[in-house]
């Protein structure tokens, strides 16, 4: 059961823009309240652009392009048409078109047009700002992904993210991650369960703490922190199917990943998580580790530099 | 005129919070907006921690203290009450007394504790990701612009952030910024008047455009960009008495800022925007300018990191 | 003094709906929540139906009718055009027509055309199903009512409704009452008092009851319940004017009924209450009881089956 | 991801409802919507039950017990305790204890004692009425899933539910379609894809359909509507894996089945859907169709008859 | 049917409040919207008193009482409670106690206590400006419309209210008329027609537009406006009941009212409106008119003066 | 740092509306807000205008203007055009034009046509009451401000107004003020500090006080109470540089003012607030006062008439 505001979208956004944002598992208004506010931020309580709205006549039109001004994974270009629409409509002006020359997830170099635009001056003018700052955030996560993912290799060691994400904007996190060619790991507290060693001395032990996890959700993934080998070993007997390797070094992750397999029969699921960055991507790949858990896609992220210009 | 939903916080906030945000500028009914968001992204719509409903108790009660973990400047601390309030009005648990150490601005040091909480063992795990990351990230942008602060020096010339924040998040992000030493530039496209290369053009002269603002905003703070030395003396002639030298090298720079304080008798304001890093402080600060323009206060911003250790 | 949200619908509801709700004793801004919110679950958080979108044209048109597919008594009709409205509000296409060939409150056979629409297929395959759900429920209501009524006959006894409704459709299970011919009973707790047995209990007698509630409501309406003769005469005796006999088998209601009246010289209005079907009207109503309150209308109603048929 | 308002349950329920929500599927923070707009249905803009507050004094305290006065499954007893917390902080009263003798999916019987309630009389009786149309409804409805279940037997066809839901308690329906053994089907337009007639006429036909949609939605679950045989196995042809067999007699059902395995080497869902009853489902089983879709679990269900006695 | 939020006030109101608002015609939640949108324009987006914060103690308690400063009658008190309820809330201290010494509607004398208060210093003085600005504008009302009853005497002519209110207080206005023994007239636009020039000339006649308005509206209250008793006339031949004479001198007046009572066997109700004064209300009296329509109860009443002693 | 409802208006309003409000300090959204209510209650729940809607055809266009029928100085016209957008939103009807003859500000005189509107009839009658209601009521109090003005002459003596407004009205209030050249006071009690005598005696006295104040909010505006010329002296001595004479003759008024000023080698802001009339302005400003505060500027000022006029 999926629970949302009774009201939809109705602003008169572009033919196709609801569904776009639907297909890359995004709510179309969630995504409106995130534009919104972003909007309101600029233009404050009289959304006003007071600049504009002296020298620039409400009849004005033009077009303008939006240009890579750096090398990266583009994301959140499916934005811009939302930023267009609800900027026109505080200011009750026609709704600019906005054609999109790449996808996001596309490779981008420096000087590649992505977007044409034509519509309200106005409209453009103020609208810009606030779509270039989620853009260019975005794709510096994508572009983040993307360079882990490379370094992953075809190990079949997957890149996973955390919830360390900016407060608010963790679905356009996530996508920004999925752009990059990551997966997501899990969405909050509440979609998976994650015994830490606080919970499980909370619980009494690892043991217990699984225990208690699984009675009350039953079929749900579970993973376990461990610390150590021993730990890891411990934990697979307990029960744990997913485990996951915190603070090692590659080295001990190297040597704790067979161990924890021969500790079972079945498929254990191994991730690991630490202070890795991209230079030890090879090296954790090799240690057979199923998912790299990186904290730090959305804090090392470096904007990716797009501008829009009017023509 | 400042206006407001008619609904205050009702949360049973700790005594002195609401008013510590007040006094630093930050309306309380917005902090608790962005924090109850934040919240809800990481508790799902259940609002439910299914690792910590499941292992830890009800009436679990731990103290935790929050602890650095690299070297900077903390701004958001007074958040942490505010998200340990708000988890708690959620988990209908009692609020956790949380008692700061250090206050917002301070420069902390790797092993610091900054803050200490006692209180429900739940509400501790369930706000610890959420507040974190709210203090990573704004002790980032202190921490960024506090460098620059000190490589402008003793000059004068004063550090100015801009509009390119996270959606959602500029109030917080721009109190970071006061908190690193540094000066707001305008809030938003509302609150002062900039006249770009696009306002010139469509008005049909910056004297035009100057113009136009002025009618309409007889008293208001009027920037206009130039991007040489000549467009600056133009500029000035037309009445301009704030310039922003936009893209111009600092050798350029150097040359320009006194050819415009030469075109009148006046005071003339000037400051400069470009992709300088702090590198180049202290020779934009010997162009005798008086403030410098940095687009980058947030997008360059390196986390701080600051741990929460339960005792 | 009526309250409401001070919001108004402001979807391009065709000409007339509004009214005809208002009329109809239904506010138009309440009914659009339900639909909004029926709608909602339908659609899910995009506002999105997967196949149409997928296989219908946006600009594809069709015409339409509803047809009756049982006998009954229709009622909701005049949500139909709220339901196509608000649907093509959500997708962004243009508002159906639809025109009514029967009002509420017809008798209408299997075969009948009741509602002609023609206008974007799109809209009328996503609205489809909350319209239909919403009509043969109240069809179903109205058609039970109407059933009683007719078991009635001339006799003047009423048939009203009970607060066992569908939680948060009552107003409009109370309309498709009136649409059958029924009498509306008390909107909730709190527009007439109904003193119970509880009621009685706790201010320590009928009489103390019906004293406290006069002097709280002063000419309110006040119904006491009575199990037996005796206690009917009782509360006569007591001031009671308006007297429900709870649970009496028909024939110790057609005794109680004159020993009521026969207790005082004023009009003292009868209803009662029990486990009657349809099968006992006509004798209830030779009792000379003024008013059968009947709990089933809702829970024993059987729906009226209507469907869409694309021409 | 799952979006929802940000604003939580904040009122004094009861340690443990909003788990046992949360483990049931149903969101807390829209069985408090759905609740309070229940009671505000009743009690009116004053949140007052005129009488009770007329007769009963505001520290008057009793028990009360639920029981069953039919024989039926229960479903829906998770809200008594959240009918009473939400009437008891309207009419700022402390909340009152509920304790669940039996749980949801629990076959009850005439006399059974199923809740045990002790608090503030004037919240026992504002609650009762609200509290008992949810849990009679939702029985009537596990109730006849129960039935289907029961006489669909060890065959291993399921029942499942559908679209033809109440407006507004669609969620609660199809939770109590699961307590009475059921399976849900989709949950709205939005969650799987399924091509009608119509559809497939307007994408030209069924393959052509299928492929829109898969193009759409990668991967999605996809069916597709058949009435004969013969359309069953060209949708097949046509690549479909899941094939509803719709408004076909049990005979007719009885040979199409093993006409659609014959089409294709690879496993293909059969369902069907019809006017069928509880006496069909032995026959029906038999068809070795996988799944029945009843369109009537909530229209033809009965209420089960459950009251509050005050003792 | 009566809609409104489905939230309820939440507030740990004083015992009695929310009933004595119900009883007085006046929704309480309503009240509290107007009351916490009063405190926020007072409070600002920080729900805080700069003075009160900084220089008195969150655990100070004093008594308080309101005076009266001027003779009137006092209409609002029980606003008080409302008042202090709120503004304690937001500022999270304790509710202070409010004994009324008199109810509103009670002639008050200069020095009369009409209130005792006591609780937290705090609360007393961020709600006192609220509060009074609240009473002492409806006292102004109530004793308007008192003086203008009073002038009016036993002559069986009733004081009416009209639709000249400030927007925003309507319903506490009609109540501050209630409290000075005036009739209210219609709530508004919906409640009852009133056919005036305008209307009758879109019509074609007054006769067209009572028609029209019957049709619609069957059974309800249909003004009509007429200037000249030939109008009158002709309005009662047309069907009116219920006239209205506009703008006519008392004289024209005293002379129309009796030809409109002859035109028809039926009772005529006969208002008036017109700039009169309370010096005029004897003599219109004496014209026999059934009531007399005052604009100016709102506009021209003077705030009675009242004042919150601390003690 | 200025925060407000994201939701910006969305109505059709004229070109310019959003803008001269935000010009004139007024914030769009509030406005529409405080529109939309006093819309909604005159239209009620169903948003309907009864008559008009039984007799005006919805096609029917009529012109209007808006004309004085007393001398004054005009506010409020600006929310003409929103009136009017708002009404014609909720009848789904086209947004008449509204043109502007004078400004707010304005002096008028009895038969000035002040405004020109042409658009559906419907919109024009449903709208007046509610434009009118407004626009008089802010004209009264810009007449009354005006008024002052005049008396206080050219001495630099300025009106000031004060907290003592409608609530729910005081942005507008304050803007009509300022129309009438009077000058606003603190918005409420949290933009400005203003210690009274109950703040001294909970400070233990003025100096403590101010002292407090001061830490809390370095750098604010401080005021302060004072009854008598040594409690002036003793005011300033502690440091006050902004002192308010409360309840002072004139005479007092007139020897306190050069005994402040003497106290001290700074400037002193002296403001006196009192029972003072339009009458004792002149002799006020003779005493030297810097401001004069009037509390009575709303609930003293007359209506000035305007009605609107179909041609």
């Amino acid at each position: 059961m999926s629970r949302h505001r009774a009201e939809g979208p109705r602003s008169p956004w572009q033919e196709g823009t609801r569904e776009a944002l639907a297909a890359a598992g995004l709510e179309p208004q969630w995504v409106r309240d995130v534009v919104v506010r972003a909007l309101s931020e600029d233009l404050g309580p009289g959304w006003v652009d007071v600049t504009t709205a002296a020298t620039v006549p409400a009849d004005s039109d033009r077009r303008a392009e939006v240009r890579a001004v750096a090398d990266g994974v583009v994301a959140g270009l499916l934005l811009f048409p939302v930023v267009l629409a609800e900027a026109a409509a505080r200011l009750t002006l026609p709704v600019p078109i906005a054609d999109l020359r790449v996808h996001d997830g596309a490779h981008i170099e420096d000087g590649d047009v992505v977007l044409d635009i034509r519509g309200a001056t106005r409209v453009l003018l103020v609208a810009e700002r606030t779509a270039l700052n989620l853009v260019r955030h975005l794709s510096g996560v994508a572009t983040l992904a993307d360079t882990w993912v490379g370094a992953l290799g075809e190990s079949g060691t997957r890149l996973i993210d955390t919830r360390c994400t900016t407060p608010g904007l963790r679905p356009l996190e996530r996508y920004a991650v999925r752009c990059g060619g990551g997966t997501n790991g899990r969405a909050g507290l509440y979609d998976a369960a994650h015994v830490t060693v606080a919970h499980a001395e909370a619980a009494g032990s690892v043991a217990a703490a699984l225990d208690a996890v699984r009675r009350r959700l039953p079929g749900a993934l579970v993973q376990v922190d461990v610390r150590s080998p021993l730990q890891g070993v411990e934990a697979v007997h307990a029960g744990a199917r997913f485990v996951v390797c915190e603070g090692m070094s590659v080295e001990q992750l190297a040597s704790t990943v067979p161990q924890i397999r021969a500790a079972t029969g079945d498929r254990v699921e191994i991730a690991c998580t630490g202070p890795y960055g991209v230079r030890d991507a090879a090296r954790l790949a090799r240690t057979g580790v199923d998912h790299v858990y990186v904290d730090t896609l959305v804090s090392e992220a470096r904007e990716v530099d797009l501008e829009l210009v009017l023509r």
